[in-house]
C-alpha cells in the first residue's frame, strides 16, 4: 500500500499520529476532524495515499463515498441527533484542499444552526474528543440492527 | 420508479422541464445547474425521486458519487481546464439543502478564483448554456480515451 512518509493522514493510518477513529477498515478510514466546524466533523479516507481526485481508483472512490453516506447517517441515528449534514470533497488546492491525501468532509448539522456553522467555518477550533467517536460509532452499530 | 408530480428534478428527469445535459444513463442524470456558482457547475441526481440521504439505497448512491468523481475529472480534461472542484451534497434542510430531491454538486475550481467563487456561491446567478454541457461531455469522452 503506498504511504508517503510526510503525510499526515498516512501517519494516521500507519497509527504513527493519533485521531479519534469512527470506522476502519482494509481499504478505508474515518476519524474526527481536529479542528470541527462542527461537533462530530469526521474525515473519510482510503488508505492508499492518494493526493488527487485523480489519484483515486474509481472503485476506492466509490467506496470512500459510501462509507461518507453511512456516516451521514449515522449522525443522524447517533446521540448526536444530527437533523443533517454536509458532505464535502475539496480536490486540488485551488478548491481550499488543504491536506494532499485526498478526504471527504462529513459535517453533521442541526436546525438553527447557521451562525454556528459560519463561526465553525471560519474559526476551525480544536476540541473533539474521543467521545464525540463513541457516540458516532454507536451510530453506526444502531445501523446494522433492525 | 418512484418519481414525485411537483418535483422539478423529476420533472427533468421525465424531461417535462428542460435542462442542460452532461451525462445520462438507466439510473442517473447530471445536468446544469441553471444557478452556477461557477461555469460548468453540475449536479449529479438518480432519476428514482429520493429526497434525503436516509431515502437513497447504498448502491445508488455510490454510483452517484462515482459519476460525480468522474465529472470531477472529465472538468479538468475538458476545455474548461478546471485545476479542482468541490464536491458538496448538503443533506437536508438544515444543511442547505433546498431542492427535496437529494443532489450531489460538482463545482469546477480555477486557481485564483476564491472571490468569483464566494461572489458566485451569493449571488447564483443564471447563464449556464448548452455549449458549457458539451465541454462537459467532450471532457468525459476523452477519459474513455488512452
Amino acid at each position: 500500500m503506498r504511504r508517503v512518509s510526510n503525510c499526515i493522514f498516512c501517519a494516521i493510518v500507519r497509527g504513527d499520529a493519533a485521531a479519534a477513529r469512527v470506522y476502519e477498515d482494509d481499504d478505508l478510514l474515518a476519524f474526527l476532524d481536529i479542528r470541527p466546524v462542527t461537533r462530530g466533523h469526521t474525515l473519510v479516507i482510503a488508505k492508499p495515499h492518494a493526493e488527487r481526485l485523480d489519484d483515486l481508483a474509481a472503485d476506492v472512490g466509490s467506496r470512500m463515498f459510501a462509507l461518507g453516506h453511512r456516516i451521514a447517517l449515522a449522525l443522524g441515528r447517533s446521540d448526536l441527533a444530527a437533523d443533517g449534514s454536509n458532505l464535502v470533497l475539496n480536490d486540488g488546492p485551488a478548491a481550499f484542499q488543504t491536506v494532499p491525501h485526498i478526504h471527504l468532509h462529513v459535517i453533521p448539522r442541526h436546525h438553527g444552526d447557521r451562525l454556528r456553522f459560519v463561526k465553525g467555518l471560519l474559526l476551525r477550533r480544536g476540541g473533539e474528543t474521543d467521545t464525540t467517536a463513541a457516540l458516532i460509532r454507536d451510530g453506526l452499530t444502531r445501523m446494522e440492527q433492525p
